[in-house]
């Protein structure tokens, strides 16, 4: 009887410290942005985590690590926590340099269980003793990593915690989920499995019974849901269990804590929990700073585009990875449902599919944030270029994240596709050249990829010539220095050429990062005693590389100089600005930078 | 009894017909090399997709498609067969310019299911009405990309041939592997299931009646079986079936023919079937062409350098990705069992797993070939460069394949690795500077690429400084020219000097294609008229894009000229030397094109 009081203050003290820290979680969103749904449905599970484990010995790896706001709160950046993705300021994902309860610095799903199960293998050749916790969302297993790691778990003691909330950041996708909601469903299962779970493990039973009746259990299962999966790879499954009941979390942990082999425990949270407008609409408040200026946003051009052109050319399909909203497919999604394919945090498989529909008729278009494209670096090589196969490829965010930091800049595309054979790589200045970027992409027949970053700059108006393949726009001639740029850049080159009014300065909108307009580019070397590149990318293997790499080929003598990121990962910030003047990157500073250069030549 | 009879006689000519395949397949590999033990086993399997499938019609999608053999020659290439993997000759992979049989060019596993689908799906939108099969071998089970796939076949039609020989390239591993074993084993199951499955059909049983068996057939099949992990994604298993008998193939096929929703036909057969040395030792015979001059590769160094470093330094594992023999990590796998990881056809995992140990302790070294290597990018980026961990990569075949052609050329890595932060990429001219380089690596504290072809040019006697991060190597002094190189193309620079022995001419081993030895290529640029880079990599985004990028960069005025493969995907040859010819990459060639350059200059 005393127990049970224990238990019910206890429980108590939880739901007290549920609601303190889901208040500083909406408080602090509500401010600096950040990923809010996710966070407010992990509460619980991680008041449970930290009770059951020590995060300072035992190691907690969040997949995607969106959702480690909790986390954070509850161990030692609590104070720090109003600078939640700010300039200087706390990172929205975990962060071993920020504290050593953190264990990746990640931002990409799916890495958790291969990372995981690696810490796990080197703990049992070390002799040491800890627990490995994964804890993935169920849109972790739309990505073939998961099930990689998960065919290499073996021997190794590893607890899996599944927060299935339903949704991947979009509604979930494919049979995984369809295959989730099977389990969830069936009541009747989950009391007869309860009894098998808790209640045998009491009685005074041997060993061989036990493993007759788990041999029932599973016949049992079998009869009411659809088989488990994770069973299959020699996991022990349990639940699914409330995720929004501490109590109940505890017990779960500290019976997985127990287990002599690698666990798979899967809870049912609901994304949002606690503010009835994100549980309402858990899409929208996945990524709060994500609906920002919007309306100034490439996505939304993009998407409006796709339509329209959809309309004309019934080939056109479009497939996104779990970012339909993100990317601006959305309204394509509700006019074409039958032309669109989300296919879950799945990049390759993105591209592989396309590459079958491209090879069978279709006209696809991807879209894909630059930093995700990077999962499918070798579909694009191998299924899509060289098959020479006719796919846009719409490349989101190639540019800053500012306030997600490092896993998320889109800033290294150009340097990783510029070799694939076949593939063209172009850059808007702005939403008009983004609109006709894509109505000519699809007469390129091949592989063609257009990036552009969240937000345009422009509009640049009485600027936009037809888009003509590997040909470059003169944006305004001058006579002594050339400044070629690429993307939204052109409208920084234009500041600058206004800063330095006694020069004449021509500005050049590159539009191809590939291919290169090589007779312009080398008209430009010829009438300019010096060039400067703008690119919103890393300098190394980037757009001006590519420039530098075609003048040392051609031979032909030219002062070059590029202004680009630097090749380190740039951390995150408030906005793009604070970034810009950290790494010197406004007009003011390219502009100063140019009259040095200048000044010092004379 | 004339149908009984008739199946006979059709039997009968099926095996003669399955003999004469192999022998054609057998002949021609020993003469051209090739992957003799994967062709052998599908034999049947090809015969019976031919004879109840029309591949001009229907598009049969070989995953890897390296065991395309039988296919090539029961389609329109019996009469080239002979050419196989020749200079001008046909493809040992799928090749849609090869023929309209095929379908699309592939070699790395893992893709078919997700091509497939998509050109499933464009057959339905595009209302045409011809099947869509995915041949598979069980290591694609491996590889995340057929999950991803596997997550979204939905409603769309399609026939997924499992071809499960319990071998990837080496045996296979993982989780995957012991099920479907366990699938295997159970003959009870075999021969209730076979009674559900053709049996209950020819009964005239309700609907709802038929659903209930099934639910009952599933609680069978739990109580005996693990639990089916692809009905777990709607397809319909079917299997395991002979897959060296082609009645039962065709029978089974045609019934898949038949079916209106996805299948998935597990077939069993043998590596190496019909040929008893192939079918002892399958692993040897999966790539013939792999043995030859063997000890000249690189890889047996690579394999003993790291068994010595790992007999002193207890913290060093190893991983491949189904490539221990083809990486040389024979002998380590050997020598220390517990340190060592084949994770199965799963770069992206071997790398994000090698992550997680390297957090926790050790130090691991993946060897993954280069072609493959593209796979796991964003998790060289994500999982080790953000994170700066110690791990080695060992990139083997970076360099040609010239048997295997466009799908195995190693040629892209430098550009695609370069541009990540933090990485460091060395690549040595013989064994002996690669044994050095290992030593080094570990003392980097650092992510640190190691690339190497499959064969050493070398050795070359009394060269091989102590490397130093960031340092190259003076091969020769001279003073008009100066040939820098990067790997075994130093050999060829040193062939090149001394096929122009009226001119002075240095010669440097670059060693590092990041960092770049700056300091010593000012002095180049500085003390040279003119400057030759020669790499064995694609020209853009390479060594000597890199070397560009910096004197533009530092204003530094050169005369550079990049010796390096085009940027077009390189097709198959017999031999290095007749690509070196077809694209004029020869000593001879190189000399003559510098001797015409410097003449002109005079």
């Amino acid at each position: 009887m005393e127990k049970f009081f224990n238990r019910r203050k206890k429980n108590r003290k939880y739901i007290e410290r549920a609601q303190n820290v889901r208040d500083l979680i909406k408080k602090t969103t509500e401010k600096n942005g950040g990923h809010l749904a996710s966070n407010l449905g992990v509460v619980e599970l991680s008041i449970a985590l930290h009770e059951v484990f020590d995060s300072s010995r035992d190691r907690i790896v969040f997949d995607v690590s969106h959702q480690c706001y909790a986390h954070k709160i509850l161990t030692d950046r609590r104070d720090r926590f109003s600078t939640l993705r700010q300039t200087g300021g706390i990172s929205g994902f975990t962060s071993p340099r920020e504290s050593p309860h953190d264990v990746f610095f990640c931002g990409h799903a799916g890495t958790a269980l291969s990372s995981a199960s690696g810490i796990a293998v080197a703990r049992d050749q070390l002799h040491q003793d800890y627990h490995v916790i994964a804890v993935l969302g169920d849109a972790s297993l739309t990505n073939g990593l998961t099930f990689e790691a998960l065919n290499n778990i073996g021997k190794t003691r590893l607890i899996v915690v599944l927060n299935d909330n339903g949704y991947a950041i979009a509604r979930n996708v494919g049979f995984i989920a369809h295959y989730l909601n099977g389990i969830m469903r069936s009541n009747i299962y989950n009391r007869i499995k309860g009894f098998f779970e808790y209640g045998l493990r009491k009685l005074p039973l041997g060993h061989s019974f036990i493993h007759l009746l788990s041999r029932v259990k599973r016949m049992i299962k079998a009869f009411l849901l659809p088989s488990s999966l994770f069973e299959c790879y020699g996991l022990r499954y349990i639940g699914p269990i409330d995720g929004h009941n501490v109590m109940d979390l505890v017990d779960a942990l500290n019976f997985c804590k127990r287990e002599k082999r690698s666990v798979f425990l899967h809870i049912k949270t609901k994304k949002g929990y606690g503010d009835p407008d994100a549980e309402n609409s858990p899409e929208k408040a996945h990524g709060i700073a994500f609906d920002r200026q919007f309306s100034n946003g490439y996505s939304q051009i993009f998407g409006q585009t796709l339509c329209d052109l959809a309309e004309k050319n019934p080939r056109i399909v479009a497939i996104t990875a779990a970012m339909a909203r993100g990317t601006g497919l959305g309204l394509f999604q509700q006019k074409f449902p039958e032309r669109f394919f989300d296919v879950g945090i799945a990049e390759g498989h993105a591209i592989t599919f396309a590459a079958g529909l491209a090879k069978a008729g279709l006209l696809p278009v991807c879209a894909i944030y630059s930093t995700f494209l990077q999962r499918a670096f070798d579909n694009i090589f191998h299924d899509i270029a060289l098959q020479n196969l006719p796919i846009i490829i719409a490349i989101d965010r190639a540019g800053l994240c500012p306030q997600d930091g490092p896993t998320h800049h889109g800033l290294f595309d150009i340097a990783f596709l510029r070799s694939i054979p076949n593939l063209i790589i172009m850059q808007p200045k702005d939403g008009d050249e983004l609109r006709k970027m894509l109505e000519a992409a699809i007469h390129f027949h091949g592989p063609c990829c257009i990036r552009y970053p969240r937000n345009a700059r422009g509009p640049m108006d009485g600027h936009c010539a037809a888009i003509e393949l590997g040909r470059s726009e003169i944006i305004q001639r001058g006579k002594d220095i050339c400044l070629i740029a690429l993307g939204g850049m052109v409208f920084v080159a234009v500041a600058v050429a206004k800063k330095l009014p006694h020069r004449s300065i021509t500005v050049i909108n590159a539009r191809f990062a590939k291919p290169l307009d090589e007779v312009m580019f080398a008209a430009c070397a010829r009438d300019h005693k010096k060039i400067y590149i703008l690119e919103d990318h890393v300098q190394m293997g980037g757009f001006g590389s590519a420039v530098a790499e075609f003048f040392v080929q051609k031979h032909i003598a030219v002062d070059l100089h590029i202004f680009a990121w630097p090749n380190c990962f740039i951390p995150h910030a408030s906005n793009d600005e604070d970034l810009e003047k950290m790494f010197h990157l406004t007009a003011d500073d390219i502009a100063t930078s140019i009259a040095s250069d200048l000044g010092e030549e004379k």
